[in-house]
């Protein structure tokens, strides 16, 4: 056969391939590569579906999830919700459809987005055990469910209805899913349950029920009343949109002007802000969006990526908190007693091609944790666990960027996954999340994000870097103190023998020797409170003067407990003292009270000194300059075109925090020496 | 808004969402997550597509690769090809469409299979350019080729032509595109540069140009000018296959019998294996399939996968082979010079959910590559090296399952990516590759394919760690020899010279200390030929007798040169000597030549030995048990239903493994001490 006619036999053999029959064919694309991570997977559809469906009702949700052995490898999932129901109509296009969905078009943080999960389940179902699944749904003020029996026609892509029905239904109203899966039933890492309590830490607004196969029955229970703020539907950010986004935006929008267009379709532009981008752009205020053309969109893009424009509105994110991150970790420990928990890291929200983001980092280090292991990465996404494909994903990528050799863990090289005892949990919410496909199981290496994730990690990183070199300082100064102590009054009193004179009062000795401002804090839960006390040992040779500063969580603490009385209490917990002076070789103390906390919840309190010499002090770090500026907000001029560039950026990034590091560990290595 | 007009409200935000709008919201999903990789997947895409399309016209691919530099970060890609190009109405589906193609129903292994590739770098360019493709295509036997701009209406998934026209070509035949796209262009790893060399290694039948950026010209030239035996399309096999699909296959077959459709649709059931399937199911054989129930069918699937039926047929698959493995690992080398190639290990077919596929395995160990980092996994799925997401492909999870610590690598606690100098290539051909994504860059973990994977691992680790010990053992032996040869001389000159006595032969006294066989071995390469020389030192107080057995490439083997003259040589290279008797402190020896391989192909033979005390051999491997068992025809028997589960599965894989390779270790260590 010629290659003409081979061209015609080719031809013959082109064809359509429909959405469903592609991911039929792929279904582990869509997390179902093993039987044990189809079990998860479809669980998790509907999980996330129904606290989606119920936060967008405002509903404390209550779910219900029960897996049924129907057979050695074959399961029957039941999800059942509180939510507001679906209307019938709706119900075979939502389970029977893939593409389908509400949330796709709307820039809002949610779990799902993409319109295939609960419908890829379906899927999955009905090619795994032939079975079709089984859908209730009740909207409130009516008397019925409507209920339906449904496959997926994958030819066509649309719902085939087995059977419908109206029945009777106890609940208010609500939505109750029945699949029939092959599966693998696990306990363990990576297990239904696993997922659920995972869940279950970072919901403490959902109660969830697991019913397993063994017919044991766990609850969840809320841990609080109060739902997350609603997050807010917004429109795009301008910087690092697409081209062909805003050509097409241009194109379909009912503005008549391009300064009205601009304000209306994208967030964060104000009449100003538009104004000046077109003049600077060369581009008529008054021009119709449809006539832009393509020279115009891209000198617009040009200018929008390099003006100041305010960052994106951060009520469309709702990150879990640094209580919940706490909590979180503290749940995975078990019987695991970590020895310091950092204070856990929220970083401002920043945007990546258009969308706005927000990272979290919390990390827990030391006590029991296993020593000659790599460390946990625990991973979410808006609130939703990540169980598979950490390597994929962006959130380890940044923790094998980090040097984690300078915060005191083990890793060969600088990079890779650090080895020590620690666990490093990381949050990313996003009206956007750009996952490495529809299993949704790891975020893609988007070179925004994952500068972004490398610096929450290395802020975190660096308050444990700050412990550890605290501690070894601590224990150093404690070392020498323990032998000044045990020799000296040796020496004074042989010596006192020798001569036989009285013994002397050695203490103004030890000073002069130590020479240092000792500084310790006490925390003690009683009555469900921490009362902590700072107490200020000066073992100098002279009286000393300082102010003290700490930082605690606003929301807990009691201000009229503090003895002394700060010289300021601020809104954001940072609270400052003009300590009177401390006579040579006696205490200070500076005491307060924090309430409606657990025990576990609190532990250490940041510390800062000023009004004195940082190098004769131990326990406490000099106050840093930008003390007063922490809670500016912040702009997101920093984003400039050279960011949105890769390997070279990263670099650059990596050298600018390199010196920063190096400068405060070179005050930090002088002030030791010093001291 | 109480829930019941929320429900209402929510219905109306439901909507279907084009196939097309999903992926342009989620590019990186398909390879566009960053502008260097954006730039590398666009080229592959059009690549991929030219090697297919030649080979599938067996036409010897010309694949020319341009990128210009149109604007700082704004690049136009230019792909060319001597395929049997498009017909006129074919090309702007093909390239204006997504999910449209040729390869998806085909069971046979292409590069391509989705038919999302090159219309997606479509649509990646007009979203980042706004500018639409140009693509050129003649068909031979016409005058003119037909040229066509279009871009991708992603609101419906069509194809938008700009200007279409005839224009005059030289060439006989042929497709060429031209994308325009935002883009950053780097040299190194994860560059155009090195993914079109590695293709070109694996692709030895193609040539490749390439001029980059600055105008520089690479040729890649073609290395053989046979074309890859061209694979076959198969009917699915039918272990592994899902209920699902084996029902849509009976309700769409056009047979009236299930004898006859069993016989048809599937590979490998003859019309014995058909009978007996359907008795053991107890399903009629006559049933009409459109009236195959869901039991019957679970039946059929559950006798199907318990019973023996033959392995897929091979001619599917089209592996890279041992040679070009070899050569692939060396130019990945370049001034590196390893001290030692393992020989590559091309395993079996096998079949997962109904397709065949088969692993390659090659490593490289020692000399100067670098000792402190972890190994360099080189990895390819039907002959194109994928070169992201390593992290979450199963070739690298399969890596990190072995415990390379056994075969000579250093590897925390047994798992994870081992450090050493060495590189591991892995090639995965199938007629379905699993990816974890539509980027095609790495292959999702089926329990399945990782324990194959695994297993070609472990048995090319097995032979680096018969060549460390060999190389220890040898060492070991040779300083014990330096030592007797050296201090054994010196005494008998002194205690002759005290007793005043000739100096004594100390040879026998040497070997009664020694008692070993040493074998070596000397490759000389001269006038194209490797030149083999095997030396039998024979260093026991007695006369030895052994029979040599070696293995060669049987392409390269001129049995004309054998001295002395083989007792047997099989075809597959498999060649044994009975050696006459080595007296005492002689040498024996067995020569050969390999024929029409470069310098750097061959260094060294795997040797054994029978018929001699393995214990008192250095140099050689006692005969393998398996030594005649070796090419015997493979069967699918060893799936059964345990082997589609996962976890268990690899713990007792693992086992199995450890307890052969300890009772190996166990006796090579007895042989050891007791030499």
């Amino acid at each position: 056969m010629d290659s003409g006619s081979i061209a015609q036999r080719l031809a013959k053999k082109q064809k359509e391939i429909s959405v469903s029959e592609f991911f039929e064919r792929n279904k582990h694309i869509l997390g179902f590569d093993s039987p044990t991570r189809a079990l998860i997977t479809s669980v998790k559809e509907g999980v996330d579906n129904s606290l989606d469906v119920c936060e967008e009702a405002e509903i404390l949700p209550e779910v219900f999830v029960q897996i049924k052995r129907v057979g050695r490898d074959e399961f029957r999932i039941v999800i059942e919700d509180n939510g507001p129901g679906i209307v019938k109509k709706q119900v075979p296009h939502i389970f029977g459809r893939l593409l389908y969905g509400s949330r796709f078009h709307s820039l809002r943080q949610t779990r799902g987005q993409q319109g295939l999960g609960i419908s890829a389940a379906v899927m999955y179902a009905q090619l795994t055990t032939g079975k079709p699944s089984l859908i209730r749904s009740k909207v409130r003020h009516r008397d019925v469910a409507y209920e339906v029996e449904l496959i997926l026609d994958t030819k066509k892509n649309r719902p085939r209805i087995i059977r419908q029905d109206f029945v009777v239904w106890e609940k208010e109203c609500g939505t109750r899913v029945e699949l029939q899966v092959r599966g693998r039933y696990i306990v363990g890492k990576q297990s239904v349950f696993e997922y659920l309590k995972s869940t279950a830490i970072v919901n403490p607004h959902a109660r969830l029920t697991f019913k397993d196969p063994d017919g044991r029955t766990y609850v969840f229970e809320r841990a609080s009343d109060i739902l997350p703020p609603k997050t807010e539907e917004i429109k795009p950010h301008p910087q690092g949109i697409e081209l062909g986004t805003l050509l097409k935006m241009a194109k379909e929008t009912k503005s008549y002007k391009m300064t009205a267009f601009l304000q209306k379709e994208f967030s964060r532009i104000s009449s100003r802000v538009a104004k000046e981008t077109l003049d600077k752009a060369d581009v008529p205020r008054e021009r119709v969006p449809k006539r832009l053309t393509l020279e115009e969109a891209k000198r617009i893009l040009q200018v929008v990526n390099k003006i100041k424009i305010m960052a994106p509105p951060t009520d469309c994110l709702s990150p879990i908190g640094e209580r919940l991150i706490k909590k979180g970790l503290k749940n995975v420990l078990g019987d695991q007693r970590p020895e310091f928990y950092c204070p856990p890291v929220t970083r401002e929200p920043t945007v990546f091609a258009g969308n706005p983001f927000q990272v979290e980092v919390g990390i827990v280090y030391g006590g029991n944790l296993p020593q000659d292991k790599p460390i946990d990465i625990l991973r979410y996404a808006n609130r939703v666990p990540l169980l598979y494909q950490q390597g994929a994903c962006a959130m380890a990528s940044a923790v094998e960027k980090v040097d984690w050799r300078r915060y005191g863990l083990e890793q060969r090289g600088g990079h890779g996954v650090p080895f020590g005892p620690a666990i490093v949990l990381v949050h990313f919410a996003s009206t956007k999340v750009p996952y490495t496909s529809e299993s949704k199981e790891a975020i893609a290496n988007i070179p925004k994000i994952v500068k972004e994730l490398e610096n929450g990690l290395r802020v975190c990183g660096r308050k444990l870097g700050t412990h550890m070199k605290r501690k070894a300082k601590k224990a150093k100064t404690r070392e020498k103190f323990d032998i000044v102590q045990k020799i000296l009054p040796e020496i004074a009193e042989k010596s006192s023998k020798i001569v036989k004179k009285d013994v002397p009062d050695i203490r103004k000795t030890i000073t002069k020797i130590m020479n240092v401002v000792w500084i310790d804090e006490e925390v003690v839960f009683e009555k469900r409170r921490h009362k902590v006390t700072v107490k200020i040992y000066n073992y100098t040779p002279k009286g000393q003067k300082l102010n003290l500063h700490v930082v605690v969580p606003p929301e807990h603490f009691d201000s009229n407990t503090c003895d002394p009385k700060p010289k300021e209490i601020k809104e954001d917990g940072r609270i400052t003292w003009e300590l009177k002076r401390v006579p040579s070789t006696e205490i200070g103390y500076a005491t307060f009270e924090l309430f409606g906390m657990d025990e576990d919840e609190y532990d250490e309190t940041e510390l800062y000194i000023s009004g004195i010499s940082p190098t004769s002090v131990v326990g406490a770090e000099p106050l840093p300059g930008d003390w007063d500026l922490r809670v500016k907000p912040p702009t997101v001029e920093e984003i400039t075109e050279e960011e949105t560039e890769e390997e070279l950026d990263y670099d650059e990034v990596e050298e600018e925090l390199v010196d920063e590091d190096d400068e405060v560990d070179g005050a930090r290595e002088e002030a030791s020496s010093a001291g």
